[in-house]
């Protein structure tokens, strides 16, 4: 009986990530579904990645709360339109939230759609939204064994980024380690080592973001 | 319909969570139900207390994680009794596992229990298990904004240990802020300033921890 009702809520939902999925597609926007841990910097990498970029790409951001619109305010100060999800309680957010949220959204003038998941390294890996592809933060201060402990987000993500880690000098936490570890459960992960903070990394990360969005609208024009 | 599914299992959930109660206060056990977000140090808050406690008190442990027994073997090192429970990909312990494991777990030969919940900031804050109270754990690195991005858990909790206070220098996080919001979401919140990684703070943790086991043990016998 239990199982029958997640099957259900599972199959609703990639039914309706499909349906977003031809959204997306028509409109050759990249969409990027990000994950993390509470305060890994899912919110910052945005605020440094819009700014990179911004020159060269029309940006927007779907926002995932529990509640309230903090995120949704630094991110707005950027200057590219911004969405507000309110789960209300939900640990993750699913794609008929998006779905909804496509409405206050003009997909035609993006070229590149964030979707800033709720905090949480479990539930959010298990919710199809229609994305290109899944990205996660990890901060080094949550440290190595996390990949061993949530291998599903791993799994699931086609980029790491691992945040902060200017952190490194002052965290029982081992780089090489959380590498090898993430890329035994997904050996096609592509990690960059950013800090948030300092930059540090993040002309690579941007440089690579930047190629994955023009190669996917040469493909599609 | 989705809602009221989702009431039945808050209900069961009640219903089963009185029952450990029950078997928890006639064996005058104090039972901490011990949250946080992944790595923000509960398996290392729980080797720091056991350490500090073990001549006074005879302590066991649940340790709750998706997958693995990496948590449940650290905490054997310390020769305490440790149940592992996996929830097979549920984000959060339910008190239908907790009854499950105290099967493998003789209540009568202790004084104090920690059940180590899955690491998330949010769910396990919905499931009561029984246990005499909450208490949760927030890295500074995770930033002075998690109060108001998942105030469930600090409305819940009665205890708050705000760990890492080691990386403050290198953290954009500001203490007071922190503890601010999260007693004005909940004004009766106890609050340590704990960093795991120098022993700073702990002594006092451990005293006030002390004081509750010997008081419920009076207050029972």
């Amino acid at each position: 009986m239990k199982i029958s009702v997640v099957k259900n809520i599972l199959e609703a939902n990639q039914r309706i990530a499909a349906e977003n999925r031809l959204k997306f597609s028509g409109s050759q926007v990249l969409v990027i579904n990000l994950m993390s841990s509470p305060g890994a910097g899912k919110t910052s990498l945005l605020e440094r990645t819009i700014q990179a970029l911004k020159n060269q790409f029309r940006m927007g951001v779907i926002e995932g709360d529990i509640q309230s619109t903090y995120d949704a305010e630094r991110i707005g100060q950027t200057g590219v339109p911004v969405v507000q999800i309110n789960t209300g309680g939900a640990c993750h957010l699913d794609s008929n939230m998006i779905r909804e949220a496509l409405g206050n959204l003009d997909l035609q003038t993006l070229n590149l759609l964030f979707i800033e998941n709720v905090g949480n390294l479990v539930c959010p890996a298990e919710f199809n939204l229609g994305e290109d592809f899944k990205a996660m933060i990890l901060s080094v201060a949550e440290g190595d064994d996390k990949p061993l402990k949530y291998p599903l987000m791993f799994h699931e993500s086609r980029v790491l980024l691992i945040n902060k880690i200017d952190l490194l000098p002052f965290c029982e936490c081992n780089l090489q380690l959380i590498e090898e570890r993430a890329l035994k459960i997904n050996p096609h992960l592509t990690i960059f080592r950013i800090s948030c903070r300092t930059g540090e990394g993040l002309d690579q990360w941007a440089a690579w973001l930047g190629q994955e969005v023009r190669r996917r609208q040469t493909f599609r024009e």
